[in-house]
């Protein structure tokens, strides 16, 4: 951790920095200061230093941990984000720790040995070509709202997506993000509530953005359906940019809610690709199809039925129909 | 484990019984059968052996453990029953172990040193006072069901404490379970759900049930407030009784759902003292008034406010008036 916040004071500091100015400013020792640039220069990182000016960093090929990505938010972010290099899944590891954690504390992980997605599914999350990431909320609300955070959920993502890479996903009701009819993220919302007050305890909202995939990094089942932004731009993402833009977007939808619902109910109502489409869900074990029409004010999708009927979707599954079949 | 399915066996033997014939019921070896039998005598229990005969229970004094439930079950119910002299909370329990146990599975303990309630609040849970149990259900449901899962509870523990006690406690809106306007049953139930398709992956129903206390067993916020079935009858209850009643009736919830709804529905319609009565909520940070009118086919509670305007409630709490004030 220490490393982590030295890396980042080195990183945005213009020229030399001398090693009493980040015992200072981290409020460490200047042993501590010593040992975490040994810890970097360990790493790869080639740091000089100059007894009257201090330290420099010399610039560096793109890396993904946890300094890289300190270097791009305020450092007080340092106490709410773990990196792991590899873990399960993100989301169990903040089903496991979450009493001991704040609310807003992110989690990031190289890798999933046992990634997850909905339904039980799993997600594939092969090192170096995915970011991985779980937020822990205690939202203040009720399990009525849902809905709303999964869908809110959809636009932080989205936005985040787009400042790095350039490209605005569409998202398919509920939460996918899709680029060119394809899944691109996969969002994983798992809440624990009480059964009687229906008071929300804690939300985990998992995150799973395909960035530096080849078409054959995906397993064959899922190449059809998934794309990454490396195929769908042609450019290699920095993962520690995306993470960071992450976390700030996430971030912000924390403290928004429930406020600034207007901000991405428009948002997402201008950005649902599901809207226009034929749609077909499973209601009480039977399978109904119709059109989607529209997104109400608590984000459910109300779609006409193919007996003319309408109906507003809260819960389940809902398959967009594609050239040949639903996906 | 295997002490307690001897200890049952005994229990249900009628005269002697062979330690051959435990043996083969059990699918154990002779050995095991002396180690249990040894076990038990350490425990207090006294067993005559007889050469010839083999084994004889003398009758005992009633206890509390799990070879005392079990012998009020089939015995197939030994690989779903965990029985804790002490633990936190047997929901806590549940919350980290369950990704290990089965549908069905009880945890039962003789004191929990950190009983909890709704909305954070603590439950009382002194040694030998109540029955603290927990179900570890994974329904088939989305997040619409969770009223009516809880409701039906209320249900479940309310036909095993009559048919143990022969008081009906009366249900306070959602399953709080009353008797002369006092609460003897707390009902905590967590449930994990998937945000996006709502589906519930587990829930985890915990019951305190208050049996033996004398008023001063209770804390002094907690008096004015709480009973047992002990002050109302007069009568101990045998804990071990109880325990099996809750378990068979709360297996037959498990086994039922989502069917069989009209039985549940009309026992709550029948037995929901909030109904007729003024209550209080809070809504959307405004309280509210009216009177209970009628319980609605998802068991959610329907108002007429004091404004005349119709409110169906499914969450939040829900305080009654009373002679003073809002319980």
């Amino acid at each position: 951790m220490t490393k982590d916040l030295v890396l980042a004071i080195l990183k945005n500091s213009q020229g030399y920095i001398s090693g009493e100015k980040i015992s200072k400013s981290l409020n460490i020792s200047r042993c501590a200061v010593n040992k975490a640039i040994c810890a970097l220069r360990k790493d790869g990182y080639i740091i000089m230093s100059s007894t009257n000016k201090g330290y420099f960093l010399q610039n560096q090929s793109e890396r993904f941990n946890l300094g890289e990505i300190l270097t791009l938010l305020p450092l007080s972010y340092a106490k709410r984000i773990i990196f792991l290099d590899t873990i399960d899944s993100t989301n169990s590891f903040l089903q496991k720790k979450h009493p001991n954690l704040e609310d807003g504390t992110f989690v990031i992980a190289n890798e999933q040995t046992n990634g997850r997605g909905r339904l039980g599914r799993s997600f594939d999350s092969p090192k170096g070509k995915g970011l991985y990431i779980s937020l822990l909320l205690r939202p203040d609300c009720v399990g009525e709202n849902l809905t709303e955070i999964t869908c809110r959920t959809a636009k932080a993502v989205s936005d985040a997506i787009e400042k790095v890479s350039g490209i605005r996903p569409g998202v398919k009701w509920v939460n996918d993000l899709m680029v060119n009819r394809k899944k691109i993220c996969g969002i994983l919302t798992e809440m624990s509530i009480e059964g009687e007050s229906k008071t929300v305890r804690n939300a985990i909202i998992g995150i799973g953005i395909n960035c530096n995939h080849d078409k054959t990094d995906f397993s064959e089942g899922v190449r059809e359906f998934a794309s990454s932004l490396y195929i769908e731009s042609g450019k290699r993402t920095n993962m520690s940019f995306l993470a960071a833009e992450i976390i700030k977007s996430l971030d912000k939808l924390r403290k928004d809610f429930p406020n600034n619902k207007e901000e991405y109910l428009s948002f997402y109502r201008n950005n649902c690709i599901t809207l226009g489409k034929e749609i077909r869900t499973i209601r009480k074990g039977e399978e109904l199809t119709g059109t989607a029409e529209g997104i109400e004010d608590d984000f459910g999708l109300r779609v006409r039925l193919s007996d003319g009927k309408n109906l507003v979707i809260n819960s389940g599954e809902v398959s967009v129909r594609g050239t040949d079949g639903y996906v």
